[in-house]
């Protein structure tokens, strides 16, 4: 049986238009068999979030106060829902059963995923298929660490029975049936999850963007949409900083080489952005991202080399004060380390110190303020031209390079620049590989 | 008092006429106050070098084999050079001394080293000068070990009361008395000692080339010579595969600052390159170089970076197995490890286990043929432009480009190519710096 998992953010359900736009497009293809919905979000009328509503209401009831003022608002909310689309489930039933879990001293993840439980039973009624608690599918050992197998026999044994399901984002229950929520990736994850244990067809997910963008929109206006791209192209921009899904949200689908559709409920007729295992090759670039803040540790010694233990040295005190590593270009007879600047509070002093004292280098320097420009193209480092044009885009631009690198996977070259000229970098590069 | 140590090169030395040239030189500069001489090489009239010829003899008298009839060579060659150069010195005596030295069961190296002791006493005499010998300055703690403290301290008692001298290059000795030679860097290390010891102006290094070329004449026909170059700079094309002075040969003044200048004797009025701390800035790149025969490890494994001692275990495997890494391409989910072939010889499937074993890697390959060429130039990375045209240059050729790379120390770029591909890269990177 062919099934695609839809499914829908926040702002695609801020209200009874968004709802019944869900429903257009989920009944136009029959194999949209499974529907991930999380809590509704702002939109022009709704100037909150749902999930932040609930949050708040969870910590005034911890310290004690009154919430009421606040859930009223979160209950007439899903009362004009229930109106505007005529749905017949009890809704006050719902609205008390909710408030009486948030006064009865539930924690806040627990709290906050009533909104993802409300809506989903909102939309199960709204498009006529069966509601499928989270809580029973998604089995947490502990509050922030999923069972992951025992969730994916969980959805295999119970939800494949179902032809057709509606099952709330980002929460699951522990053994004891306390609920809680993913940490990082929310509905996303979800959504993930159950396209990877139902072996699904597509994993399509319905946000308020035609797909990703080839460049960070607030750098390049009008930035356009990709419309393939593979697994590990995405993986690279998302770890450059490239606003995708999070991280956490792709490894169960690209693990299981399940491809993933980012498309705008806006534009139900735009393809969005299709990511799978291997891809189709439409540009020669793929996109283009940047991340600031980065701090250079350079070593000099003489005869650096001669000692073959130098590196792994110098690697070990990055790693015993928990610094991840980002890169380590290494000349003749200097090295040097990059490392995001965020990981240094209060280490700084201590990393340099114990360089000295293991390594003993002639000279060490440490410069700050590096940003990492990334152009990722499945292939593109083989690619004729290329990296000339790179090159040549940045320099046009009057851009000073401060270093070069090339990811050992050949699908993109890593520039880093000072951080003030990073905008400009991506800019340039947009405009060079837009048109390819 | 201002000092030039100047050394000669074996075909400087090959006969009457290059003696002449040598003392023409070395009066036109009274600063040139010391001079260091390796044994007569080959000519068009002499297709033997004196240092291989003792060898022989050596080789043949540990065997219990004669040596004469090439010992007469040895012999009539300093002989022919007294009569044409008109010396008075006791050439019959020299040789005498030498030959019993030989016949006394005398080390290879001891034996080898005579042919600079003679010359140089050769030069002395003709110069006018003191000849002193380099077993009274050089002290080796073992047959292969400097005693460097001890040598500068000699150098700088026994040779700065002389204010010109002669000093035979290649070999010292030991406590004992027994002379050996330098491993690596033979007469030019002897030179740069002094420079060094005697805190020279300058080292001068004269050969039958003039000055180091921007590439190897073997793959650029009519290479031009670099006429400024730093020691970074130069360590980095030596590295590279260049064909310069021994790296032993240029740490001792390269430490201590003092220019060297590599000049032809069939040249005299050629400046040749001068090497030194800072250099003069003439071009944008200084020299190009290409080291083939690497082999590229890959590792690939999702999340790597959340084990933030992965890189370190890698290393460690290589380390353990005395194996110099040339560096490690990071990407997202993947890591490269660049060594040279010649190391792996009977290792590769141990280091492919071990790997497997600490790292966990989820693929795992290797991929031998890649030619790293470099592109040097002072500061050049931060020029702007200049990483376009070497990419636009490689482009135009029609090289695919395996691999990008920067050293920490901001003056070269590092491409990999396939072997196959090295020489086109350096011919076409050559016509694209050559007029800069």
């Amino acid at each position: 049986m062919e099934r695609i998992v839809c499914k829908f953010g926040g702002s695609s359900l801020a209200g009874a238009q968004e709802f019944k736009r869900v429903k257009e497009i989920v009944k136009a293809d029959p194999r949209r068999r499974v529907v991930v919905v999380s809590a509704p979000g702002k939109s022009k009328e709704e100037p909150f979030k749902v999930t932040d509503m609930l949050l708040m209401c969870a910590q005034l009831a911890s310290a004690g106060f009154r919430y009421d003022e606040i859930f009223e608002q979160i209950a007439n909310r899903f009362r004009s829902l229930c109106l505007e689309l005529e749905l017949s489930l009890d809704i006050e039933k719902l609205i008390d059963e909710v408030n009486q879990h948030i006064s009865s001293g539930a924690s806040a993840a627990s709290c906050a995923s009533r909104g993802e439980y409300m809506c989903a039973q909102l939309m199960a009624d709204y498009l006529g298929w069966p509601f499928i608690d989270a809580a029973d599918l998604f089995l947490f050992s502990s509050e922030t660490e999923l069972n992951e197998e025992e969730t994916y026999r969980r959805i295999k044994e119970r939800l494949s029975s179902f032809e057709k399901a509606v099952v709330p984002g980002f929460y699951g229950a522990m053994s004891d049936g306390t609920l809680t929520t993913f940490r990082r990736g929310g509905s996303d994850i979800t959504g993930s999850l159950l396209a990877a244990g139902l072996e699904a067809t597509l994993y399509e997910n319905w946000t308020d963007v035609p797909g990703l963008l080839m460049a960070d929109p607030k750098i390049v206006k009008d930035a356009k949409p990709m419309r393939y791209m593979t697994y590990p192209e995405l993986r690279e921009l998302s770890y450059m900083g490239a606003k995708v899904l999070q991280e956490d949200a792709v490894f169960p689908i690209s693990k299981t080489g399940i491809p993933l559709q980012i498309r705008s409920t806006l534009l139900p007729e735009d393809p969005g952005t299709l990511i799978s295992e291997n891809g189709v090759q439409s540009g020669v670039v793929t996109g283009i991202a940047v991340k600031k803040n980065f701090r250079v540790f350079t070593l000099e010694k003489t005869k650096m080399r001669e000692d073959k233990g130098f590196l792994r040295k110098l690697l070990s005190v990055f790693e015993s004060n928990r610094v991840t590593v980002e890169g380590t270009p290494t000349g003749i007879d200097s090295v040097s380390v990059i490392v995001s600047e965020e990981q240094l509070t209060g280490k700084l002093d201590k990393i340099m110190e114990e360089v000295r004292m293991y390594c003993h280098p002639q000279r060490l320097t440490t410069q700050p303020g590096l940003a990492l420009v990334v152009v990722v193209g499945k292939g593109m480092i083989r690619k004729k031209g290329v990296a000339a044009k790179v090159f040549t885009s940045l320099a046009n631009a009057d851009i000073n390079i401060r270093m070069i690198s090339q990811g050992s996977s050949e699908l993109s070259i890593l520039v880093g620049v000072e951080n003030e000229d990073a905008d400009s970098a991506v800019a340039a590069l947009y405009e060079t590989f837009k048109g390819e």
